[in-house]
């Protein structure tokens, strides 16, 4: 399945639907910092993340420390933003409940 | 349980026998990139390093990226190397085989 990168409305459209992601600088990246109470929920969360990224066959950019787990989600295929990111950023939002 | 901050001979001696670690340019972390077959091996290995830093009540700083995972050790408590990093530095080395 050919992956496109999204054009500048619909990457507009998919921010506004994802009030705690934010665009990296050069606009070819989401990001989010989750915050738990500690390592074992914050791990909890990569772990459930981690089945559904094999799922989706979409793997995140993740950075651990104790109790933060700081995400970056980009399509390498597309060369930047995709649907696979939105997908992917929704379903961490909702893991991370 | 005090966490003292190794010396620079105790120090010396752990990094001779963790041939695959290097000493972070301040000194104070050791750090390796473990690199694995795919997502799904990396995280495996996560996982089993996840359920020890637990028991050692001892958590690494890592990032991933598919099947790579790039870890630091550092005792924020002794504000430096200790004992414990070259502990879950010798069981990560297990663990990755």
């Amino acid at each position: 399945m050919s992956v496109t990168q999204l054009t500048r409305e619909e990457r507009e459209d998919a921010l506004a639907a994802l009030p705690e992601w934010r665009l990296r600088a050069d606009g070819l990246a989401i990001e989010r910092t989750f915050t738990f109470k500690d390592f074992s929920e914050a791990f909890g969360f990569m772990a459930r993340a981690a089945l559904q990224a094999e799922v989706q066959d979409h793997h995140p950019e993740w950075f651990n420390v104790y109790n933060r787990v700081q995400v970056t989600l980009t399509t390498h295929d597309a060369g930047g933003l995709s649907q696979r990111d939105v997908t992917m950023a929704k379903t961490m939002d909702a893991l991370a409940g």
